[in-house]
């Protein structure tokens, strides 16, 4: 049975020796990167060569996506691809930088064209909507992982960070919270995923623009990976503060309203991840600013409650009674 | 049985959650880092922000290293730590690069401190060694897999590269070759491994100081990581020539020659992997300076064979012989 079913894997998979693949690859990032003058050399050699522009900062994240713990498994190559980069840009976007290359690491069962094909399909077209080449990384064999770095620019003083909140701003989140969250409570209930919340968590949509125009409106940023609580946790922590939150001025899309009762929401909201939205605190005084870069990006942003003197992240329902979700974030090694 | 081992695991490691190993990486990291006045902002933001010199290209290399593929499973923790980030600096040296900064995304089964501990000493020891601030990361649960990214400088137009090889240039090789595909086999043949040729293969020793000092002399270079043939062939595809090697002018380890045949140690030697010196071409002229540059770094400095017009790379003998491996190098999908 077990050697059946390896007899008919090898003749549907188109396989490619390690060298092939890489020339596939790079064959395909040149054609994607093509216009990017700094990229002094890409793919193809022990590194790549970069040029930074002088009057700017280098800004570098770097991210893994694993098989089974950060997608469904039945996740598309081509949303996998897309997703490993998107996740990446949502750090460049927190920090308020413009991406500029990438690096892929990629380990795979096997060097299957097919997939690799569509991997990068995904990959590709968020890079070219963001303008980033991919320079350089490696192939190897082992469990589905793909490792990605991301490069970006930032102004000099005008890098956002997790430390600059200040008692009494404004606390904002951008688009929808919880999509993500429901699809992968429906994937993981064994019934069907809604497409529209599936693609929420399967088509992140790094808000890179509206982290530029933040970048020097903006007291400190972070963007909403682990759950929005956990997040606006670690804000806080890092500025030395505290938050108020009110649990029903988090926005939520028209699918979430309609397929879950107020309270489930109120937790994918407050407590599921994978949103790749940016939370970030802003003083009062900005709020009209804040509101052209919406109209202006087309990513609304909404204020969802204050910083406060003190520490922890307190959440309130409409009428001030206090709310807490049963858990607040997720944490790779304990759930 | 299954339930009584996960009872006696779960006593035996020290388990942190990812947030307590995330900050027990940032403590050691800024104790080991300190006094890189570029590193603006390091572990703890959403990125790392950092200040690449003016007069300096920006140098970037990733590899990944997957349990079993690029390691004996018997590996020990600190020496899978010195090996991540040693086979991403060789990365820099063939590209005459200063390293400076570096990420590390690791994937974990289970986030064991005294195991994590382990490999930030091995890590940060070569991180240390030779001025590599550790500026971000992330960890996550999975097949163990280390993934890094390192980032060095190099002087405009003087970033070594595979593609620079002219007909008549001398090929040269650092160090000694073999010892660690030695061990491999060894390993692979499952009696004891020599300890002199099991620390090349564990703790390999990057050529930065040889590559710094190739960076205006060489005219092509490249790390020998997947065998010194393949990386020839590499070189010379590159730089669209070939390559005459005498196969017993290649530098061999006293170990190496005592314990395995002739030709033995010529397989090892021209078709091993894991080696992680540098194979490059000068032009005769600089044989002087070759040899100053290997009394002064103390790395020896070998004449391998000579560049030619064509394509391809032929090996013989001391007598004049052709000779040939039975395979060129390690292809993760293939072989």
């Amino acid at each position: 049975m077990a050697r059946g079913r390896s007899r008919r894997r090898a003749a549907e998979v188109n396989a490619l020796g390690e060298f092939d693949l890489i020339a596939r690859i790079r064959a395909r990032a040149l054609q994607a990167g093509a216009g990017r003058p700094d990229v002094v050399l890409g793919i193809g050699d022990d590194a790549a060569v970069l040029q930074v522009p002088a009057d700017c900062l280098l800004v570098v994240a770097t991210d893994t996506l694993n098989d089974g713990v950060h997608f469904p498994i039945d996740t598309a190559p081509a949303d996998l691809g897309w997703k490993a980069l998107a996740v990446n840009l949502s750090d460049l976007a927190a920090m308020g930088a413009q991406p500029a290359w990438c690096t892929l690491s990629l380990s795979l069962h096997e060097a299957d064209a097919d997939w690799v094909d569509a991997f990068l399909d995904g990959f590709l077209s968020i890079a070219q909507a963001h303008g980033v080449a991919l320079v350089g990384g490696d192939t190897t064999r082992g469990p589905l992982s793909v490792c990605v770095t991301v490069h970006g620019f930032a102004d000099f003083g005008h890098a956002l960070r997790r430390s600059g909140a200040l008692v009494d701003d404004d606390l904002w989140v951008s688009g929808t919270l919880g999509d993500a969250a429901a699809a992968l409570a429906q994937f993981r209930a064994g019934g069907a995923t809604e497409p529209a919340l599936r693609q929420r968590l399967d088509r992140p949509d790094p808000r890179v623009a509206t982290g530029r125009a933040l970048s020097r409106i903006a007291h400190a940023c972070i963007d909403v990976s682990d759950g929005l609580l956990a997040d606006v946790g670690h804000l806080c922590a890092a500025s030395a503060v505290g938050a108020h939150i009110d649990i029903d001025a988090l926005p939520a899309s028209a699918t979430l309203r309609a397929m879950f009762t107020d309270e489930t929401r109120r937790v994918l909201q407050a407590a599921g991840g994978d949103d790749y939205e940016l939370c970030f605190s802003a003083s009062p005084s900005r709020r009209e600013v804040i509101a052209a870069i919406a109209a202006e990006t087309g990513v609304p942003l909404t204020r969802i409650g204050r910083v406060v003197a003190g520490a922890g992240v307190e959440t309130f329902g409409r009428s001030g009674e206090s709310w807490q979700p049963p858990r607040r974030g997720f944490d790779h090694f304990t759930g």
